[in-house]
């Protein structure tokens, strides 16, 4: 079967490899899905920028959704032939923090592209198939999905990181009814994030975009302000909007020092910032800042398992159409063309159908 | 009149200087406070160990009750003869952050010791009467308090600062009913904090203290463990006493980069760490470990003026007796060996009584 690999400094290369079997070695609770869909994750695009010439090809994707083709003798949630969401990590479904509704905080935490301790290896999401270790912990199944109405199938991968992330930064960011909220970053998470806010109650949504089309999905999605302005200007106009004081909440979905400052800086004193931009230059806060200001810092990474059925009734129920961040569609043949599309900012989110 | 002033690293004079007038330039809405009773903040400490030999002397406190003596013509709610809390800072009570109830970021907040721009100077609190610029937003008035009653004095002080500290410390970490809470720090607001997570209905209070008097007045406070543990070793010990995960909440209540490490590393996954410390190495959290465990960081400079009607009341109830952080009084004549019990750690907590 065809599975996508990082093999350096911008390049991506599709292989034949062996397709997953169940491992009759492990706990019997793995599943072997179809990837019906998968994507390309804004986290996908800063080791593909970084990789380092003659770097140890890496198994890539981490979101997808599919049908169920097999399953081991000890899953009980999945069938062969569900249509199924996975969050972009296993988890186990059983220990503490999967029963607390941490499942990001899971035990037996695994990846995509890399496994699960004493369950072995789950293939990267952009593949052909991929082995799911912990089956009933990790997998949602959709009843009725149709894999062949893409509309639908967009909505429903979102569910595996986008959205449940952008949900994640406003939960984090502390949204609520009659709230105004900033967001920084206008890439597909914070567009996803304009949309949590709104099923959250805010009261105003402003999007923080210089790009045009970028803006007018954050306004089809319940943006209602934009403002293309960065740094001090930005966080200065921020304040005169709310009362010279700024918004409640600030939601960083970037993940530069850069954005992270201008999050806090922006935030009325007392608000929240929620950040799920992976912190790729090193992490640190000016606690100074913060305590002067009282403007809490909470997020990262998205505790999406425990997001995905909440917000599949809303997709159901045709309230959110979070799928409109797919703006380009990729065979797993040109999954490099699907990479340098986000990469070069052409693409908002790039969609791999095997 | 006396007033205490630092004058280089571990000398604190006190001096005679006029007595503070009502300002007939500002807003006529000042006070002039007799001072019934002051005391020596942690964050005093900070500066008395550090500061530089040959200084512009810096009259100290910020923390005292006392009597009325003098109301600007402008003043409604305070007069003269009212036993007054005052908040460490002053606050005008009418701006949009007062009104939200931040009064730690009102729009023309001042300092003891230095005062409200156009408004003019404060005393600092460690003298014998002080003149409140915002007297109507800044001084509570307890009807009933009898200066002479000393345990009663003790109790209301501490509303000034520490025990409202120690509850922004708890409110900021999110604790309430039924929550796990590690406290970092077993000083005077580290004790507060106790009382604080006890009265929000936390189910485990674990004191984190080396020091046998702190460690007994914990316990006199609600705290249900104690753990004489630092480091990696109080992170360890902490994960496992709660199910291997840690507690739910942590108040860090020290302000060095070693507790507020500590805190964060302590904290189970998707936790809270309120803080309350003054930084005072510099600040800066680990965003990656963050990222990783969703552990919030929130906190600060505590917006005490909101607190005191709320904790006012329990203290009237006979509820609470935070009063008791306060092992060692002083005359004002005595203040520098109120500073030097304090830095040398024989007093949890000292007062002042001019």
């Amino acid at each position: 079967m065809k599975a996508t690999f990082l093999t350096g400094p911008k390049q991506i290369r599709v292989a034949e490899v062996p397709e997953p079997q169940l491992n009759p070695a492990g706990s019997g609770k793995d599943a072997i899905v179809r990837v019906v869909a998968a994507c390309v994750c804004g986290s996908d695009v800063w080791p593909y920028r970084t990789a380092r010439a003659g770097m140890q090809p890496r198994p890539t994707g981490h979101e997808f959704v599919g049908v169920v083709e097999a399953v081991g003798p000890n899953v009980k949630n999945v069938k062969v032939g569900d249509f199924v969401i996975t969050p972009f990590y296993v988890c186990c479904g059983e220990c503490i923090n999967c029963q607390r509704g941490w499942t990001n905080q899971c035990l037996h935490l695994g990846w995509y592209g890399a496994g699960v301790p004493g369950e072995g290896y789950a293939e990267g999401g952009q593949s052909a198939k991929v082995r799911v270790p912990l089956a009933d912990g990790t997998l949602v199944v959709v009843p009725g999905a149709d894999e062949h109405n893409e509309e639908q199938v967009k909505d429903l991968l979102t569910l595996s990181d986008v959205m449940a992330t952008g949900y994640h930064a406003a939960i984090s960011g502390g949204v609520g009814p009659g709230k105004s909220v900033a967001i920084v970053g206008d890439g597909a998470v914070g567009l996803c994030a304009v949309i949590a806010s709104k099923i959250l109650g805010a009261e105003r949504i402003v999007m923080m975009s210089r790009h045009e089309k970028n803006q007018k999905l954050a306004v089809e999605f319940g943006a209602t302000d934009i403002v293309p302005l960065r740094g001090q200007e930005a966080v200065d106009h921020l304040k005169e909007m709310f009362d010279g004081i700024g918004p409640d909440c600030v939601l960083e979905c970037v993940g530069t020092r850069e954005a992270m400052a201008q999050a806090i800086q922006s935030a009325r004193g007392g608000g929240q910032v929620g950040f799920v931009g992976v912190p790729h230059e090193g992490g640190s806060l000016d606690l100074g800042l913060m305590f002067g200001t009282n403007v809490g810092v909470r997020g990262g990474m998205a505790t999406v398992r425990d997001y995905i059925e909440p917000l599949l009734e809303r997709v159901q129920a045709g309230e959110i159409h979070p799928g409109k961040v797919f703006d380009m569609v990729f065979s797993l043949d040109d999954a490099a063309e699907a990479y340098a599309a986000m990469d070069e900012r052409r693409a908002i989110k790039s969609m791999i159908r095997p």
